[in-house]
């Protein structure tokens, strides 16, 4: 089996071995441009990892992998236009260094070819057609997903569950669909398949409501602005769950504090965080990350395989949900 | 066999027939919407006519024609931003009417439906997986299209062979792939999809030839301004055939003609009719029409279908090519 540093040399090369088009230059050196950037490429490696899991032959299910990432850029591309945001990973975003109109259309050209390397995936008709199903629903779940997150913006107040379902369409589908992909790709028995993608989704919640956990308690060394997000007044699972178990008082004091303009930074964050800690907000974040992780693990011990084949992904997770605060 | 209304008819009926997701209303909404405005219905028209030469079970190509539909919307809803286009079918743009954050996510999501129909065209595997492959790369061409003709727009002038290249990737494939994936879908002789392809190439280059010349040449009643493209300094095929037909100082004065900001509108059509006139332009469109029309009719031919089943398409196309001057 692969050890995830092989997994995402193989898929370098290979994203390095493909070419679009070379005309119209416009449309398809900004694709260039954003796949380059790179990344940590979870979602491609990670569906690699799963094919792993069932088959060793990983070089099949590069076009899939690389499908599941022109996608995620895709979904970047729009995202970034519609979030307005300039900067991503340090460098300019595709619209902030071309314009909003290559943003859309090379961005809708990723999506293109998304589809065009998904069909290359697999030779045998009846798992293509799984494959293209499971990709057309992930992807139309990721577009409510990321509706739902700007709708929330406007809204004063977000139920927790709904909250929870946003963060299950806008993050956990293309995780555990990325998973269940590569397992249906392997020809692995659907039981497995879907085990996996349950996987996913726990994964997946797990990993968001730990990252709105560390926005706030991890150790800011590296430049990273402490309490990004309440000084953004983003709804995240910190912020729902102090608004679910404050008194009217407290929670008025608090919808008051996100509104405000006449705070400094430090102060806003210090005295949000001091109603967080009032309402025990971080234990109980810390719980449902502890809760969803158990669940993700469950659904690895259904699994059909030995606990061998399992290792390389169950450390990953690990990784992943043990950053540090 | 089934006449134009007919066709239209039924396929007005299943789209009504068709919902959504309810929820988020923001994202689906919007695509009922322009759904809604409805327009010609050329495409999904056409590509059931296609399948009707060769069964008479056209409801089974319904999702088909759906998903085309949708495709189609989904590029007006991005073309309409990237052209600032604020009407269309004198009613808002889904971005005029919404935002362009809608234009862009809802947008997307028809994007992924188109897919989602099409990907429930045909119950037999090797069948959709033609139709997947057509779909995508027919997609790809569309954004070059559409990449080409915003090029255009920033550059002085165009080799004409260009000019073809583009108005095949933004119009004539797409028409093409209708034809096409009918014919696939109804399990056609490979033969007869591909002629039916050629057909829509070049059917759908006389028509946008066509209506270059109908801009200026024809009886403009009904509102519409004549000579619209020559104020919008558009690179149509008759201002191209111009620029290759004319000499220097004729070039030149056409040139300086399309950046002049002096003169009236109608002065402004006027002079560059006249040279026009002088430079046998309309003739020379004319004659281009006439050969596309005849290269699309000779497919028509090639077919191993009796002339009897191609009645409906043949008049289509005629009625297409004779609009009135």
């Amino acid at each position: 089996m692969y050890s995830v540093s092989e997994l995402k040399s193989l898929f370098d090369t290979y994203v390095e071995s493909q070419k679009f088009r070379d005309e119209p230059v416009n449309l398809f050196e900004p694709m260039n441009y954003i796949l380059e950037l790179g990344g940590k490429r979870l979602r491609p490696v990670i569906a690699l990892m799963s094919f792993n899991i069932f088959c060793n032959e990983v070089e099949k299910a590069l076009p899939m992998a690389f499908s599941l990432e022109l996608f995620h850029n895709f979904t970047l591309a729009h995202d970034d236009i519609m979030d307005n945001a300039d900067l991503r990973r340090g460098k300019p975003t595709m619209h902030a260094k071309y314009s909003v109109n290559t943003g859309i259309l090379s961005g809708d050209a990723m999506m293109m070819y998304a589809f065009h390397y998904l069909n290359l995936s697999s030779s045998d008709d009846r798992i293509q057609r799984k494959l293209n199903s499971l990709f057309t629903r992930t992807a139309i779940e990721v577009c409510v997903g990321q509706q739902m997150d700007m709708d929330f913006e406007s809204m004063q107040q977000v139920e927790l569950d709904n909250y929870l379902l946003m963060i299950k369409y806008k993050t956990a589908v293309l995780l555990a669909g990325c998973l269940q992909t590569g397992a249906i790709l392997s020809n692995a028995a659907d039981s497995d398949a879907d085990a996996l993608y349950e996987f996913g989704i726990n994964l997946g919640l797990a990993f968001q409501i730990q990252d709105d956990l560390l926005d706030l308690y991890s150790d800011h060394s590296f430049g990273k602005v402490r309490g990004g997000d309440i000084l953004q007044n983003k709804k995240t699972y910190l912020y729902l769950t102090a608004l679910e178990e404050a008194d009217q008082v407290t929670k008025q004091k608090l919808l008051t504090l996100y509104q405000t303009k006449t705070l400094s930074d430090q102060d806003k964050v210090n005295e949000v965080e001091n109603i967080f800690n009032q309402l025990n907000v971080k234990k109980l974040a810390e719980k449902a990350v502890q809760k969803y992780t158990e669940a993700s693990f469950v659904q690895l011990n259904i699994l059909s395989v030995s606990a061998d084949r399992l290792k390389v992904l169950r450390s990953l997770a690990e990784e992943l949900l043990q950053r540090t605060y």
